[in-house]
């Protein structure tokens, strides 16, 4: 399976500035999610219908690596790659000025299955992962 | 010199709760930043003293490590160590159960020292860090 | 009933500071939700057991009066006042300088009662709330 | 003048949804922003025009009527309304859904004229705003 991209545009807002007029460092964790969740609803399986299949996502690892400052009315593109679903869930993010293509910001995000109600965590993943995927259930899938 | 701690005391805000009821993944950057405050201020360099210095201190790396999810008002401790300090400031993190004292997060942050107002990025801290850390100044210090 | 109140104490983090090193206008409805907790946890009907109680309280007016900005590190009290209950919750907030006592800002919240899960709303407030204040329970209480 | 308008569109992301699976009323200042910034933006006095002419213009009054809640990928439409300028930017906000054009939220904010650097209010708007607006300055402006 080749790799599965999504990419949202982003301009950046006065309220996501600190007072070095750039964006503080914490707001970049929403910017992932905005192309995390375009992501996840390219092969239909977002956070509603995680919770449909009975189980939840929760993230586990969140990794920024800040290479430029964002500032005011910066227009972004934020791609969201998916790297790993056998056993986790794991996505990198790379963040380029939308003019210039110059790179801004990488990360990635780990999440992995947990089955409800009883939120146990799953160490391979789930079946219904692999069908929204198209790719074949290995054996020991959950 | 022996590693600088400094701690916080927090109880988990309804605000910062997602659908999950747990705190949504991104909220942590904000609880890492009230215990790097703290420790920031136990040497006097903070803030307003970075930029009174000439310097700004952009976090350039971020990591979060999940390993518990917190929930509504529980009550939780914050901690955060100076690692390094003679290139960059890394400073990890760990959030513990304020009752049980279980370890929920850890993390850790790096900020590089940048020269203002030409922003030009350190490869060595400043010789007021040294300073403030009470820890002699190297040769090749900006 | 005299008016209950609760207060809370805050330092303002580097976080909520927009380009202007002023606080945010945007995040003073976090700073009431934490006066606001204080003073239903007061008399024993914060979220948790709204939710128990068959009904949720959602806020449907907020307003925000603000006289004086709000600067990095300064010691707030936040003030939240309970002020009608019968038809619907009513809190009022106000903030003051920690030291010097001079008022910052002014606003108020009003909450109803939804009835849980059919999300019906009351035009009397429960029963249940009168019991938690200690008042006696009118005729028409849902 | 007839009323100028702006309107913008947005879909509701996760992390701005609270533990009942509604936007969290205090994330409304942040879409109000988004349409308030489109507003000034329109006749080109948005927060950096507002800077280099000499004024900071804080808001000082928010108000949110909650009508209905928002909820998970709701598509939405923020309309910002220019309301007076004389004295005082008065901004009414309207938000609908996108596709039933049903009524949600209404609000309203308040921003006066702030001299730069001294600080100081203005109780007539400065000429520069009647300027970009297209309208004649009066006597007593700023």
């Amino acid at each position: 399976m080749p790799h599965r991209k999504a990419e949202v545009q982003w301009q950046i807002p006065f309220h996501d500035l600190d007072p070095m007029e750039v964006v503080w460092h914490g707001n970049y964790a929403r910017y992932f999610e905005y192309a995390r969740t375009a992501l996840l609803q390219s092969f239909d399986y977002d956070y509603p219908q995680m919770r449909e299949s009975g189980y939840a996502w929760p993230v586990i690892d969140l990794a920024v690596r800040y290479v430029r400052p964002l500032v005011y009315q910066q227009r972004i593109v934020i791609r969201a790659t998916l790297m790993e679903w056998e056993h986790r869930l794991k996505i990198n993010y790379e963040i380029r000025d939308a003019q210039s293509g110059e790179r801004l910001t990488r990360g990635h995000t780990v999440q992995v299955a947990v089955k409800l109600p009883q939120m146990s965590m799953c160490f391979v993943s789930p079946a219904i992962l692999f069908d929204k995927l198209g790719v074949p259930v290995p054996c020991d899938a959950a």
